[in-house]
This record gives C-alpha cells, sequence and structure tokens, in this order.
C-alpha cells in the first residue's frame, strides 16, 4: 500500500524532547513534503513490527539531514530501536482508538474495566500526546467511580515488568510525600531486613521535590541496579535500597506523572492508581502507607484524610494487597537535612544512634518500621514499634544498612556537602510558629537538589523554637554560584518561616 | 537578580514546532545546564520588555549551538522579536498565574468573566503549552454556564485585531462546517456586493477539511491582503475575500483550533466562542449562519441543531450581534468538486450560469444570499432570495466577482488540475443511497487537497442517483503519485458511498 516515496533512512538527532517523541523532516521535501503530514502533527514511523507515533516537526534547515532522511529525536530513536540507517516507512498517525474512549469521558460517561485498560496500553506504547494525555487526566479529575479507580490502578500495574519474589509475605512502606527531608525508607529499610522480613524496595527519583530515596540513597551506594542484581542481593540480604526506574514497573505511571506534575493535577484517584500501581507491579503484597497531615501537606484535614484512606483501602483490598494506613505530622519538614547529602548525613546519623540525631527523624522512622513489622505474624500484636526500637538501638539496623551499601556497590560519584552557603536568618526575636514545606522544598531545588548531590537546606530550627533578631533559621547550600544566587533569591522574597514576636 | 551565567545569546534554528515556542540548549552546559530547567520544562526568555515561554529540548549535538548560545524554534524566534545574537536572560518559567483557574475550573466551578478572560490573554500571548490548553478546553467540556460561552466569545473577541468599517450594517455569512464542497462564500458575496450591501469576507484556510475558502478563491485571485489593501478594495467594491490569518482576528480562537482539531473537541460552547468572537473582530454586525444537518454532519439531529441555535442568538444577541440561522441540507457534499481547482470550477460554472453548473451548489447559495439581503431594510420582507436569483441571472453577481479578482490581483501560483486521476467504481448496480462527508474529505485530504490545488475529488453522482455495476462514481485526482495512491488505499478500502442493489 505504501508508495516508494515514503520510505525515508533513519538518522538520530541529539535532541532529548521528553517526554515526547519528536520527528524531522525538511520542508517541501520534493513530491510529498513534510507539511502534508502536519493537519494533525502526528506521524507513523514503522518498519514491520517496529513502529512508533512521533510528533512532527518541519525543519527549514537543509543542513541537518540528508534527502531521504527522516530525523528522530532521542526519545523516538530510542523507542523505535532500529539503527541508524534503516529504512523505515512514514504515514499520517491514525489516531489510537482508545482516544473515542477519553472523548466519552469528557463527555461525562463512565467507562468500562476494559475501555481503561485499552486507554493505558495505548499510552504505555507512547501512542498518546502530552495534550491527550492531559485530556485523559482532566476528563478523570472531573468525577471517577471507585471502579473506575480500580479499573485504572490494575490497568496501570499489568503493564510494564512485575517483580514476582515467590514470598507469602513481601512488605513495604510509601509515603504519600510533600514533605521534605522525609527520608525515613533508608531507616525503616534497615530495620525491618534486620529483623527478617522481605523489603525489595523500589523507589524514585525526586521530579519536583529536592531528593526522592533514590537520590539520597545513591550518595552512600549505588542504585542503579538490573533486575538480576537485585534478585542476588535481596536473596541474601532479604532487602534492596534501588532506583525502581531501571526496572520498567508501571511506565504508563510514569508517563501519567510527566503530565501531571507540569499540570499540579493531583486527584486522590490518580494518587491511588499511582502508588498501588507501582507496588502491584513491584510485587509487594503489605503496605504501610504514610498520610502526613499538616497546612502545607498533601492531606490538609482528617475528613480528607478518611476519603482518601477509604479509597485506598478499597482499591488495595480488591486487588488483593493488605495496608496499613499512618496518619503522620506534616506541619513542617521532617529532620534537619534537604538535599541527597544533607538527608543522608540525617539518615546515618539516626541508624549510628548519634546523641544529636534528628529526634523527628528518628521517631516518624520508628512508627512506620513498627506497623510494617506488626505485619509478621510471628510477633505478638502492638509490639512492632518496641521491636523497631531495640533493633535500632542494638546496630542492628546499621549493620543491615551497611551490608546492602556493601552488597549495591559504592556510588557511581563520591558526593560532598556544597561549599557555597548562604544563612538565612530570623527577621525579629520570636518563636518560629510555622514553616512552608512547599517553599522550603523549591528553596532547597533552587539551589541545585537534587541534581547537584551536595546542593539543599540545613534547617536550624523547627516550629516551636524560640530565636533570637537574626539567628540562623537555616543554611542553604549549594555547588554552583546560580544555584545559591536563585535560592537566596527566592529566600529574600519569603524565607518559608514564620516567626511570632 | 540574574546571576551572569544565565545570560545567554540567541540563535535561530530553522525548526518550524507550531504551535509551541521551542528552545534548545546544550546538556550539562557548564555551571547551570539545561538539565536543571528540566523539572517543568518550561523557561522564560526575556531582555527588556520582550519576553516569551519555550518548552525546553535539550541538546547532545554540541555542534548546533556555540558556547553561550541558546537556540530558539521558528516560533519562538519569530514571537521573541529579537535579532540573532542578541542577549536574553533565561529563567524557570513561572507558570501562568490563570493556570490556577483553569485549574479551578478542573474542580468544577464556575468562573467569573474577568478569571475566564485571564485565561484568554495568556493563552493568547503563547504562555499556555498545548497540555495546559487541552486542560482548559476538556475542563470547558464537562461543563460550561451560558454566561462563561458568552465571557469566552467576548475575550477571544478583545486580544488581537479588531476590524472597524465605520458603517451600520456590515453584513456575513458563515456555514459551521463538515460538508466538503460547500463553496457557497464564493458565490454568496459576490451577489451581496452586485445589490450593494456591505460584505467584507475574511475566511480561514482549511485545517483538516479539503479545502477552505481561502484556499479555494485562492485559485482566482490573490487572498494574501493587508489590511490596508482590503481597506481600499472594500471602500470601492463593498467587498472582499480574503485570507483573515494575515489580519490577526482573534488569535486565541487559532491557538485553542490548533489543540481542539487533533483532540476532536467540538462543543457547542467552543464553537459560537470561536465563529462569533472571529466575526466580532471582523466588525461584523449582520451574520447568517448555515447549519447543515445530516447523518455525517456536525449537527445531527433537530433537537441539537435548536439547542445550538438559541446558544449562538444568545451569545450573539448579548453582544449586539444580529444572526439569523438558516437549517439546510447536510446529508451529503455540495457540488461536484472538492478540493481548491475543483471548487473553484463549479463556483464559476453558477456564476456564470453555465448549464450543467451543480444545481444544489447554486440553490444553497441563493437560499443564504438571500437571507443576507433579507438584512436590508430597503427590501421588502421575504424578497431576499427573488432578488439573488435575479442579480445572479443577470450577470451582475459574475461582473461583481470579476471586479473582486481584479482588485485583489492575480494568485501567486497558476493552479491547474492535477493530472494524476482514478476512478472509483460502483461495486453494483444500484442507486446511491449515502455519501459519507468525512470519509470524502479524508480521500480529498490524502491526495493532496489543499496543499495541492489541483488535488481532491470530483463527484459524479449523489445520492438518489441510479448506476450500473462498475460505473465511475468519482474521480480521484491529484499532483503528485504518492498523493495518489495514499487516496486510492483509503477509497479501495471504503469509498464513501452506499449503493443499494
Amino acid at each position: 500500500m505504501l508508495p516508494p516515496e515514503l520510505m525515508f533512512r533513519i538518522r538520530a538527532i541529539a535532541i532529548d524532547t521528553a517526554p515526547e517523541n519528536m520527528a524531522f523532516l525538511p520542508r517541501g521535501g520534493g513530491d510529498y513534503g513534510a507539511e502534508r503530514f502536519l493537519a494533525l502533527r502526528k506521524i507513523e514511523i514503522s518498519r514491520g513490527d517496529a513502529s512508533i507515533q512521533a510528533t512532527l516537526a518541519v525543519l527549514d534547515d537543509p543542513s541537518l539531514l540528508e534527502p531521504g532522511e527522516i530525523g528522530l529525536g532521542a526519545q523516538a530513536f530510542r523507542r523505535l530501536g532500529l539503527a541508524e540507517g534503516s529504512e523505515v516507512a512514514v504515514a499520517q498517525a491514525q489516531p489510537p482508538a482508545s482516544l473515542d474512549m477519553v472523548r466519552r469521558k469528557i463527555g461525562g460517561e463512565t467507562l468500562a474495566a476494559g475501555e481503561i485498560a485499552s486507554i493505558i496500553n495505548d499510552i504505555s506504547r507512547h501512542l498518546y500526546s502530552p495534550m491527550e494525555i492531559a485530556a485523559f487526566l482532566v476528563a478523570c479529575a472531573g468525577f471517577m467511580s471507585t471502579a473506575e479507580t480500580l479499573a485504572l490502578t490494575r490497568a496501570m500495574a499489568e503493564v510494564g515488568a512485575r517483580l514476582c519474589w515467590e514470598q507469602p509475605l513481601v512488605v513495604d512502606k510509601h509515603c504519600i510525600g510533600g514533605i521534605p527531608g522525609n527520608r525515613t525508607s533508608m531507616i525503616v529499610v534497615p530495620i525491618v531486613a534486620a529483623h527478617g522480613l522481605f523489603i525489595p524496595k523500589t523507589s524514585s527519583r525526586a521530579i519536583t521535590s529536592p531528593s526522592g530515596t533514590a537520590d539520597t540513597m545513591e550518595v552512600l551506594a549505588n542504585v542503579d541496579l538490573s533486575l538480576a542484581r537485585m534478585n542476588e542481593i535481596v536473596a541474601r540480604e532479604k532487602a534492596v535500597l534501588a532506583w525502581g526506574g531501571r526496572v520498567n514497573l508501571s511506565p504508563a505511571d510514569d508517563i501519567l506523572i510527566s503530565v501531571e506534575r507540569p499540570l499540579r493535577i493531583d486527584t486522590p484517584d490518580q494518587m491511588v492508581a499511582s502508588i498501588l500501581s507501582k507496588k502491584l507491579a513491584a510485587g509487594v503484597t503489605h503496605l504501610v502507607l504514610d498520610f502526613p497531615m499538616g497546612p502545607t501537606a498533601k492531606v490538609r484535614s482528617s475528613s480528607e484524610a478518611v476519603r482518601l484512606r477509604k479509597l485506598f483501602e478499597h482499591v488495595a483490598g480488591s486487588l488483593g494487597l493488605v495496608i496499613d494506613v499512618v496518619m503522620s505530622d506534616g506541619s513542617q519538614p521532617v529532620g534537619r537535612g534537604i538535599g541527597p547529602v544533607l538527608e543522608a548525613r540525617d539518615v546515618m546519623a539516626v541508624l549510628r544512634g548519634e546523641a544529636d540525631a534528628p529526634a523527628d527523624l528518628r521517631d516518624h522512622a520508628l512508627l512506620l518500621a513498627g506497623h510494617v513489622l506488626d505485619f509478621d505474624p510471628e510477633l505478638r500484636g502492638g509490639q512492632g514499634r518496641a521491636r523497631a526500637a531495640e533493633l535500632l538501638a542494638s546496630g542492628a539496623a546499621l549493620a543491615a544498612m551497611e551490608r546492602l551499601m556493601a552488597a549495591q556497590g559504592p556510588p557511581p560519584a563520591v558526593a560532598t556537602l556544597g561549599a557555597l552557603h548562604h544563612e538565612v536568618c530570623a527577621p525579629r526575636a520570636g518563636r518560629v510558629s510555622a514553616i512552608d514545606c512547599h517553599r522550603i522544598a523549591r528553596i532547597a531545588r533552587l539551589a541545585g537538589a537534587p541534581m547537584d548531590k551536595g546542593a539543599g537546606i540545613d534547617l536550624f530550627c523547627k516550629v516551636g523554637d524560640v530565636v533570637t533578631a537574626g539567628a540562623p533559621l537555616y543554611r542553604i547550600h549549594a555547588v554552583h554560584d546560580t544555584g545559591l544566587s536563585y535560592a537566596r533569591a527566592m529566600a529574600d522574597d519569603a524565607s518559608g518561616y514564620r516567626v511570632m514576636a
């Protein structure tokens, strides 16, 4: 069916256009030029079974491509998976059939489980452009039935890899996020491993926050582990602290997140589907969920927390995942350090039992580790917390962490605290009455975290502390002048601290 | 506030990324590289008052940019409006404040007129990415109050240029679209001009259809007229048939359409706001609206037509625009030719009064011209249609068209019918019982229309005609082999005709 004029040789163009596939064709390229494909801006590029859809950009610079070539941006080239110079057929893309279902959802209909699965399947195959993903997300944000949320979670878990540990009890803990410095996983995992439960933890890198567990763990050890390496480590240590991105768990989730974050769409339904699909794909059977609640946290009131808890419980229960929701204090950052190096320092201080280790981080980690240990049928009910404290105090947790670090290997680069710094001081004497989690996270991010592992914020006082006028509230660390200037400018504008005289 | 490391020299990159602004920075460019801007993918590029936001792509090919340069795609470069090599500051873009209002709309709230105006204003300044525009459109598709539709229409009309003709009666006609070959404007305008009413018509080019009025008129005359040239022509001829894109009427509409079309969002509210904002900006006072109704048309039932008519009447009335809605037959294509050259042929055959001119095109044009002439207070009520027929029969309309063509000047290139062709034949003897407007439009489009003005479809029979087995139903014309192959393959798959034995 395809005329020979629509065969092109592919050429990689070193442009990163994440999350989108992009292709480049010259304008007026002879017979049937790029403009003819432009009506819907999407083309299909294929050879045999290999096929991708890509957004088309039209080149007016003839030097970038030879005649008969089509350029592919980094994402498109990688996803098509053919060698440079391969001949491919190019055609106007057919919109994925599931877009009709998105349109019905926009029109107010409720979708069947199979329809939601078709949509998620097409999204995971990169057939949706960001604007089409936004259309789906916004239509869902308008209204989703519980059955739709369940179907969405199941569909997301079923595309991509699924880890299987062949263990009756695979535990995990997860925080719904939003609280800077809340790096409890790196304390909970060694405690639970020391006790002997199975806790193969995969974590994400930060997208809009100053650090994710994978970023902070990478200060101490290698986190970029293949599935084979993870299996080896878990077989010996019963635990791992790895980056989940390498093993392709719930890839649709990553694609949805790439649109949710810039649009700041953060509905309960999407949160449930995102978190639970990743856990199901990771082979988790028992999960402790941490809900920090506070005025600048994700959950702001107890009625909101209850509704969200019930939705999590219903969906998890229907999918055979046991969950235990723990409400915690989300009124201010946890610990002192924010940013990979500073957080790793706090985590190790807690594991080492240092006298000045941040007490709130230790207490919060023990609370969560206690709930995880309570999943162990061998433990007497309610003994989890005491057992966790014992494993921390005895040094067993520290030893487990050291074994994990040794097993995962050294980090790809040595990270040290950023040498550039600036102190933000109290404008008046008084008591710290509030700390804005959002603001502190943005300042740490501008300083360079998590890309610069040594950048971040070191908090010197917390809510309730009494300060003198001019006393330092926190110190911004940066690796580059630019990061320091940006962060400093934002802190000058508003520090994120409220000090009441 | 900005450190010197964030000053770049701009360099134009000849890549057309319509509708989006794109910017290119090298990865790991020294101190504060491109990756640090990637969290939200949008950056702000500014120098003094000149400022744009752009989506960032990261270059891994160091040869495209010199150190210290930022690349701007064609749209970004044009919209920033600075010379190549100008120094600009680059910062993480602040999302436009109006996005919070979009988020409230997603959450089910009704927006105030001023909030809708802020959103439209930011969209017209290219501050929204396609995914953000999609979020706004889908949120609106869920529910819009009549007051919101009115506010949207007004806001869209108020950004961009506004033509002012200083005439009490500025008439126009507009079809809501969807019917191939329905090129009545090029007959109505000369009839109305011959009568002496003021009809300065601006039309669009096709986006997803095989031809727009501007594309077809361009076969006969130049349509790319400056406002000054339009004014001169209208002063003498009382009419013009120009491309509206040149004069920047309701630019927000063009941006919204660039997202609505690929998503196929086509709600009554968006249709009303799109059409009426363009007419208000064009200075129209009295408008005849053509609603073709049929199984493959935009309006499919009379109850739908009545609801849509009332919405148009309410919004137009509130904005001081007189409208007259005409329901017409949208069950099949109008005329014989589809595509610029073929449609121009039909239009001229009607104006010349040729015996074999398509009767349905003539009748439909006379119906609409009659309604337009009925706006003339000098005419006796109901005499419009007879007056229109008289002006067509006498040759006055043809003479008016010839004066317009002479005034607008010759087309930029001579367009002739595509020499390549293929006939699609009846699979059996019988009666043509239905013609699918969508399908016929897509086949004509694949053949190359409207880019290749000589490409398109020539219909040999219409609904109700009796055909023998193997008799030609229509002929596909193309300029390029590729177009012919594509169109032919699609017609082989399904011709768009139903022939009942």
